[in-house]
């Protein structure tokens, strides 16, 4: 595989009405995001936000990418279902997603996943500390032993999800909640990777091992051409007798 | 738990238009499905289809349903978007959700998987070998090695579904395929679980193993009332001190 | 099925040399354990401890035994090989086993598992709290959403364990841990539950949910006899052409 | 990651014994599929074989593997105890292992498995064909629908292995059976793939789609150095005030 093509979705809501969003993300948290993966080789990376027609995410925006990534929170809502299925339709056939943060209530997770996806939540700003708890996956490569984020949003359990195929990591937060904020899943020919932090009011993802994580996990979801998949009538690959039914 | 209320939905389509159909099952494919849990103990059995108002499936229905199992085929497009996210919920809240065969297809199963659920198939009337690969699984409870099934429908891989948490049967088709045929998957607190064979043309729900299988997994999805899940803003349960952010 | 037959074994060495033990668990913990499950109808419970011949755990009690509970500590090393293996045969072929607390460095669990069951570990007497993460699961039942322990010991990860086929609890620890503390699996066809509290310092096993889980992962692991299953040299079960090789 | 250094490990007792195997594989099994190997870049393949001191597995040779690749079928006893726990601990400290046919009842496998890894087997040169259940897997990379044997030795369920993390493949044989054949499994930081063809009298390893699948899961298997993981006593993170106990 060459270069991985990275699409960074942002809702970029937060940005233009929240004066301490804009002073801490003044580019966006898209780009926050993009530049992020921009500091790791092997990487082209393009934004995409909602008030972009077609919320940026055209027919020919999706056939080029190989990994999407997507932020969003207030504005779930106003995401078209044309797009949402668009994107649907392209994970199934091989793209990656890496959903982040409060993409766990987007309306592509949630399609996605099949559950309602809700949780807890707190805005306490206490720390966050990650747990990985598969050391040999690779997308904890590089990683120590935790990620410690100083202020976060709370996530806890309950985590209406599937179970995950592959449990990345895990998070302690200092008010006596716990969440999977790392969840490996595959759909389709796609891979998808569910990763918690990344509140609005926060610096995350300036925060090198954030970056780190989803660097690596969009190395892990970015899948060259995979073998084409034939549905529907099929003849039989053995002699059949005739069936007289 | 007391008796375990099974609620069998039938398309019962294929049962009045085509007399083959009629011949076999004489009374609806869902009678015949019914019948078969009536020979277990600790089951309560009704029947619910297609044509009812709200296809039999309403508020009422459901909320005193701890299992309902779901045939269809033909007329998959006409069931009512707002009674199968009715259906969605109820599983999401723990009803147990048995799909069997064509309602690979149908809306409420593709919604829980996120995929397409789509598949190769053939209608050669070949003979189908089902293999028991977790014998220690609760479904498999009775059965010996294989089920024999004379004359099926074939169902082949690629099969386009989220890899099952547990995979209890394997089947064989004479034409050379293959299929994963007994999947077990949960879904908020609902557990559902996917079963290949039956094909409306072959008196396969007559089948004893094909009857066992179908009780012993309305038995395995049946729920006891499981605990409340709190989502939403949540206070701390450990004394945070204030943040100046 | 019938009662289910649980055999509670116990190491039962801190009881003796230990007066804070002794005065906590006066009949030891195996017993504070058999008599949690007594609670519970449907249960025949008796004790084995490691000083018994053959540490309680003949042929004859492990033909007899539906579910196998245990804990051990300080004396792994003096549990001989070849009880271990009589263990293990029975759980493969259908046996539960409850594996608790200090037992995840026991060389059953250890030789089931194939890996290293190492962890981390603090004796600070902290608080523990166990989230329920999958609430629908039937280990789950009874409970709320945690289960509150004034004072454990902590084990934080990284655990070297398989990922487990279901994860149902995490743990989290005041000092800053987390932990996969309630975890599932199944070889051959027994099925194995990993639950994490119960340090001998503490009055664990006398905790109302804690006994709980205990019972409802018996019944969970408890089997009904499944197929028999047939290795080795093998009869087609269609008809094969002679291949001239 | 620079080349990945693979070690192909060799029973090489039937080449020697056998005539017909010795035809087929002038130079030894272990150098087909090294040759496989080395048809595609980024590879540095090394062969060790059981006659060789230490079976070729000194401490040397594992540090420096990345990936190993495990054939053995008459000779497993003779493999060294102390030799496959080096191996298990280099597995569990994150090297990739391939184990190929009838290492399926290596002690390597069994060890890190923990089960019987039993099968039903027939050596009847039947026609094997493996399909692809996970086409976005990248160990199904550059395959068609199906890999086509036409003859091979039949390996049939019940497989008394773990469930797979990931099954990618599934074999069907013209006598009846149907066999998990492609196998993902992380154990300790290590990768595992089991590989199903592979018997000594066919020519299965000059195959170009068994050797893509070989080079496919060697790279899917060799990882990045990873996290270092600390075990034992820990410190905590956050302030624990003092207990009395």
């Amino acid at each position: 595989m060459d270069s991985i093509r990275v699409t960074v979705w942002g809702e970029n809501r937060h940005e233009k009405t929240n004066p301490r969003v804009a002073a801490l993300y003044p580019t966006g948290m898209h780009n926050a995001i993009a530049d992020g993966l921009r500091q790791y080789p092997g990487f082209e990376v393009q934004t995409a936000t909602l008030d972009e027609p077609e919320h940026g995410l055209t027919e020919d925006v999706l056939r080029d990418t190989d990994v999407l990534t997507w932020w969003g929170h207030l504005a779930h809502g106003d995401v078209r279902d044309d797009v949402v299925e668009r994107v649907r339709q392209r994970v199934l056939d091989g793209m990656g997603l890496l959903v982040l943060h409060s993409g766990h209530f987007s309306k592509i997770f949630k399609t996605l996943m099949g559950t309602s996806c809700d949780l807890k939540w707190r805005e306490a700003g206490e720390n966050e500390r990650i747990w990985v708890v598969e050391p040999g996956h690779p997308i904890a490569e590089g990683l120590g032993e935790t990620i410690e984020l100083e202020h976060e949003e709370m996530y806890g359990e309950r985590f209406d999800i599937p179970q995950p195929e592959t449990l990345v990591f895990l998070s302690w937060f200092k008010g006596g909640e716990v969440f999977r904020s790392g969840c490996c899943y595959s759909r389709g020919k796609g891979r998808i990777f569910y990763f918690r932090p990344g509140h609005e009011t926060f610096p995350t993802y300036f925060h090198a091992d954030v970056r780190r994580v989803i660097a690596n996990a969009a190395r892990w979801a970015a899948q060259p051409p995979s073998p084409k998949v034939v549905f529907g009538n099929a003849k039989p690959r053995e002699t059949l007798e005739a069936v007289t039914e």
